[in-house]
């Protein structure tokens, strides 16, 4: 059961999300500086304890937080629900992202972070090759993970099909393609599919309708995965505007 | 004097910044692995040593790496310096970034990667309040702190005058501004003013020329500071292009 130690990321999850809360633990001495968040768990029908510090330290396993919220185990997105979803409403234009093997659970965070920022539907991972929902994503990501459809696939190759047959356009992000990003009409149903910290592989990117590139200093190219995302999402939400 | 353990990273100092180097230390048993590293570094002149398991861990004080480069203590460039460089050269369009309290050594190593990416010319940090050039933001950044100027300034609301004095706009980022990044012509001489992760503080606010916005979901606004820093950068450069 993941844990939430960051006091925005409670607010958030406390506020939007009660239904994920279990319960909200306070070090004892610490009720007056975290008493808003009490009154707000309370408020939302979420239990509260204020355990001594020792209680506090074992249960959460660090002694550097006083507040933490028990959430309940991440639940994915099934694969099939997306697609069903996607097709059932054709008024909304899907925004959607594939990444193909990131490794680094501060990197995933922050990906999530950013797609829920930045409107996007839904964040797809591999079942393997990939870093899963763990509680340093969690916590990186401030809470987003709530906010958004995380799926993961068996077979991304398929899932790519799969999406295509949808009328989604997937755009892989590779640093060799001859188009940059802006030149790139984003504004239709869309996929950024990304590689790992180690970029895409061949397989997936034989499978992208197009591939794309973010025009890089030649001396010093390589983007974080986390970034390099964030400004192709960053391009399809101007874009849509 | 910091230690750089990834082998991209290591890579790019060894070959585009030898005279940073002092030393490439290699595990013993590794040597084959490491090959190119130690051929390349052998034609740039860099001392290595291959050291037996204990004593590479002691060394560099971790198990978990078979390679490591020594690198001398990280110099910043003097305050007067760089804008002695800006009033020298006039034909260059100068694109500066200042941080107002990062103090998370991911987020500052984060930063510096993707500025050298997008071609910023120099990051600004204030000397106190701010995380400084550490070995994990040499490592996060990929060696990227070697391939960008970086200056610490002692008062930082004075800097900016200095900045505006000659010619340059400071843009601060502002989730509450009017403006959004992509309404704003920022093909000119441009500084990017950022805030720490609790954002900008109200006097440095207050210095800048305009505020702008990253337009963001209203139900969970709030970017990463590296993450709103590159999507500004990115808008910056793609004015330019």
């Amino acid at each position: 059961m993941p844990f939430l130690f960051n006091r925005n990321a409670i607010n958030d999850v406390v506020s939007s999300h009660p239904e994920k809360a279990r319960r909200l633990l306070v070090r004892q001495g610490h009720e007056k500086i975290c008493e808003d968040l009490i009154d707000k768990a309370r408020k939302q029908g979420i239990q509260y304890r204020i355990l001594p510090a020792d209680a506090f330290t074992k249960k959460c396993g660090t002694s550097r937080s006083h507040v933490c919220l028990e959430c309940d185990d991440f639940i994915y997105t099934d694969q099939d629900d997306l697609l069903n979803k996607i097709r059932a409403d054709r008024s909304h234009v899907p925004f959607l992202a594939i990444f193909d093997g990131v490794k680094d659970p501060h990197n995933l965070g922050n990906i999530v972070r950013t797609s829920v920022c930045l409107g996007v539907d839904a964040v797809i991972i591999p079942k393997d090759r990939s870093c899963m929902i763990n509680e340093t994503v969690v916590n990186v990501s401030r809470g987003a993970v709530e906010f958004i459809e995380i799926v993961r696939v068996t077979n991304l190759a398929r899932y790519l099909d799969s999406l295509k047959k949808l009328g989604i356009f997937c755009y892989g992000l590779d640093e060799h393609a001859d188009k940059a990003l802006w030149e790139t009409d984003l504004s239709g149903p869309v996929c950024l599919v990304m590689g790992g910290e180690e970029g895409l592989r061949r397989l997936t990117k034989e499978k992208c309708d197009d591939l794309v590139r973010i025009p890089t200093n030649p001396l010093f190219p390589s983007l974080n995965v986390a970034t390099a995302y964030a400004l192709a999402s960053y391009e399809v939400m101007r874009s849509r505007h």
